[in-house]
């Protein structure tokens, strides 16, 4: 892609966007400084057209002049151009191709599965929240008692799905389920990593982290609000 | 993911999947020696249904007992577990990035349209076509003038790509349009360094990943065969 006159890190990004919230996650892990340009996504930026011209899509890492997009590969990214600090792939071939393969889980099954709790009615909802909490399972079988996905160290899959759980309230409103009682040993055990070092707010990211999603968080008690976020989750998986 | 009774290297697979190619083609560009097990996907093998019980498709490569399941991440595996030889992706971070952008795009784009090409009919097909083509093009601006698509060696997006472009054809036949009208240059230029290594069948694979797709090549001339192929796209898509 081309180089662009950008000098730097930028990040193209939209504030509620769980995939630029990854990005976001991966440079606060890293420790990298950047520079954070807010889209408009009814009115692209020529940047953004320009540096991602085959998706039109935030996020758009940009580093010296060069975009990286696709949220998983940006996270690799980051990984591998600041590999001296935090890792967040593990080091070992296997541990790695596991790592990929459940935060690609997360993108093909979790996003989807959420649209549809979100955009059915009636019984083809129940159907789409009996599938998510199969997926939620899934996640906690593989989690197991482990700290984080990748063991002690917050990584890769973390990162992957961290953005997402901050949005399980809402679909616990608007669908009518509980997430604590479909994975009760993720909630109470291993998610106490994510939840115990920054607020009593369940399911929300490392401390160093949370710059991002406190916005977020902070309009939990609105329904205004709320709404909005579950309007954004359709608008940035068909932006 | 649990360990499994298997020693050495071992391939379940479904000789027409693109994806289990793929993973043919990387094992021989390593020259990695493993045991091919062809599965029935009507009746999947307890052996596939226990490596990869999230997804049970198909391929799935089994290491000393450990099972790495989804195509561009079995590839990426292969790369790291013999990283000594043949190089499949390229040293360099932004480098790695891009070529991971284009292989999901392959993913995420190629794939679906192919599908919509074929399931569709009339007006819609029609749609689905000019999209299928403005895939090629986008895929023809990103090979430029190189010989593959991550410069001089064979790598990532080649063998992403390469087991759909065996499928050219029948696109072509089924949907009627032309590949080398659509994309004049790749077809003429960069795409030789592919189809000039092993036959005049176009659109192939080098020579040394052969053994693989030449059942498919040799059964071009049949149309029964041509159509089992179409059927076998969605199925392996759906399954």
């Amino acid at each position: 892609m081309a180089d662009l006159e950008t000098k730097g890190v930028v990040l193209l990004d939209f504030w509620v966007s769980p995939f630029g919230q990854r990005c976001r996650i991966a440079l606060a892990e890293k420790g990298v400084e950047y520079e954070y340009r807010e889209e408009n996504l009814g009115d692209k930026s020529p940047l953004l057209l320009k540096s991602n011209p085959v998706h039109k899509k935030i996020p758009v890492l940009i580093h010296d002049g060069k975009p990286v997009c696709e949220s998983l590969i940006i996270v690799q990214y980051i990984d591998e151009a600041w590999p001296d600090r935090a890792p967040l792939l593990p080091a070992e071939p296997y541990a790695r191709a596991q790592a990929r393969f459940w935060a690609d889980f997360v993108d093909k099954k979790v996003f989807d599965s959420a649209k549809n709790l979100l955009m059915l009615k009636g019984e083809a909802q129940e159907a789409a929240k009996e599938e998510f909490i199969e997926i939620l399972r899934l996640l906690e079988g593989e989690l197991g008692d482990k700290k984080y996905f990748g063991g002690d160290a917050f990584g890769f899959v973390d990162i992957a799905l961290v953005p997402l759980t901050t949005w399980f309230y809402s679909f616990e409103t608007y669908a009518g389920f509980s997430v604590e009682e479909a994975v009760p040993s993720w909630w109470r055990g291993a998610s106490g990593a994510w939840r115990g070092q920054v607020s009593p707010t369940p399911f929300t990211t490392p401390s160093k982290s949370m710059s991002m999603p406190r916005r977020y968080l902070d309009s939990e008690e609105s329904l205004h609000l709320r709404v909005c976020v579950c309007m954004s989750i359709c608008v940035c998986m068909s932006i």
